[in-house]
């Protein structure tokens, strides 16, 4: 599947190259199938692999020649700019945060996604590096969604939203209501919409949602659920009828671009912000495709120079407390 | 829209009465186009209204005579066996709180409501009325929607789920870890899944889901806003073309089904589950057969006595614990 998303990226971006780890007899076998891919890639030999049933913890003490560990040192001593990994996602994140170290002004880095509304694509963090979050971990996340949704996504103004349980300012827990008090006052140009709910998120209401990991975790599985269940069951409607078999027959063009809107490998690539350098989470299960994207969010990444535009933001924050010692933020 | 839902309920229950709280000119005036409706109603005579911008804490001190408060005392007093309002979330559960009182062994109740899943219906509270939940008050979450759904739903053993980041142990946050161990060990025949994912919500694992007021309230409205979304670009995806639409046509009976499965109507009625009294919330901006949804699910409570089943375990949960000593629960 690696592999095959490597030979599916490289169609696309022609001018990348490639450091694969793992067993090298198995991946010069693999790679006599995929020519360009050989071309484009250098094999690093490893045997050890972090397992998915591995603590983190437990892959960062003993998994120093995994693949996993090796491929993130690479990005660590610059031999390359990112890292994209469908393994263990605890482990990934442990070793990423070892190696990489945060960037200045960043407690905890975020997983961060794109997700399709309405209006188009939002980006939503944290989705499950941070299960308990104070007011500023997520106004950093505020500050890295924001430069990412302008930066990659090419938002000229985004607009920044908190998940909450209602659009009033009483409402909510004591993280999300500070957080918003800090983003309201912050010296930078940031536009904060102000409190959202679950609903916002697929309606496009802001372009970047803010939330603790715990709750951008379920949010997003809860989403992925629902679109499950809803294509089920028109599904199982279009098979109900006679005429309902030949009204999907004839609306299958229409019903093929709908399922394209909600295709899990077109929004493969969880991103690990906030780190010092790029890593990419592909899902484990995914195919070729799938792994093709998360690539491509990773390039993009690093093209689009993510990073530094997050330096700026923080740098500039930092000047600005150092300055006029006007503690509003962290 | 009350009294048209008081008229759609009233077809399928023909023997409950209704007490209607309000102004009597108005009502009377209205009830002249519902004869059914003023043959089975007594009107109670007030001016006063609780808005929805008002604080529940405002609307306790303030809203002495309001509709919505006059309505609770009928039930405070036995005049009536359950409320139904579609006013002020927050204002109707601080005031069923304090008139009412919670049931013994209930710290605080809980929003809980029946959401279609892919094998049927599940149970989720809390969906909003504690932002912040202790392991103790998930665990009695847990009784309450497991008296429900073998109760009022008729599922035999209902399997319970918390919801979590992840299905092992080690994830999540204190309360919902302290909370599984609880419910490993409780001295109740409860079926404890353990924890689920958000996605699950949808793929029906499990019969009663548990969560704080927060999550279950993000993931209640990301649901809903995930099903718009999906039903947007369908409507639109079968607008496209020519074909496209012919198919629609084609099936149009299929998709009516489909609708129906989603129909937000049809799921109108939030229980307030833990107080002594039956009080169900409907949705504000719901028409005349939502509201009708919302009375039966009223009626359903008191007729199939949710709060007799729910006294009962707690009654043995404390006589086990004033025997044995053994201090499983709380």
């Amino acid at each position: 599947m690696v592999i095959e998303g490597v030979d599916i990226a490289l169609k696309g971006l022609p001018g990348v190259d490639f450091l694969l780890f793992g067993d090298e007899s198995k991946l010069h076998e693999l790679l006599e199938e995929f020519p360009s891919v050989k071309a484009a890639s250098q094999v690093r030999h490893t045997e050890d692999v972090v397992s998915n049933e591995e603590s983190a913890g437990y892959a960062l003490r003993g998994g120093r020649n995994s693949s996993m560990r090796l491929a993130i040192n690479a990005v660590g001593n610059g031999e390359a700019d990112g890292v994209v990994s469908a393994g263990n996602t605890g482990a990934l994140m442990a070793m990423a945060k070892f190696v990489l170290k945060t960037l200045p002004g960043i407690s905890r880095p975020a997983i961060a996604a794109s997700l399709p509304t309405i209006r188009g694509e939002c980006v939503m963090l944290d989705l499950g590096a941070n299960v308990e979050c104070n007011a500023d971990n997520l106004v950093q996340f505020a500050i890295m969604g924001e430069v990412y949704s302008r930066n990659v996504m090419g938002v000229e103004q985004p607009l920044i939203g908190i998940l909450n349980v209602g659009e009033e300012d009483l409402k909510g827990n004591d993280a999300v209501k500070r957080a918003a008090t800090i983003l309201q006052e912050i010296n930078l140009p940031i536009k904060f919409y102000g409190f959202i709910e679950g609903d916002d998120i697929a309606a496009g209401t802001v372009d970047v949602i803010i939330t603790d990991g715990f709750t951008g975790n379920v949010a997003l599985k809860t989403a992925e659920g629902t679109a499950k269940l809803l294509v089920h069951f028109m599904k199982k409607a279009l098979r109900g009828s006679m005429m309902a078999r030949l009204g999907a027959l004839l609306a299958r063009p229409a019903l093929k671009s709908f399922n394209k809107h909600f295709d899990p490998r077109l929004y493969n690539g969880a991103m690990f912000l906030g780190l010092n350098g790029i890593c990419v989470k592909s899902h484990g299960g995914t195919d070729g495709l799938g792994f093709a994207n998360a690539i491509e969010v990773a390039v993009k990444l690093i093209t689009d120079d993510l990073n530094e535009g997050i330096k700026i933001d923080f740098g500039s924050l930092e000047v600005e407390r150092n300055g006029s010692r006007k503690a509003t933020f962290p």
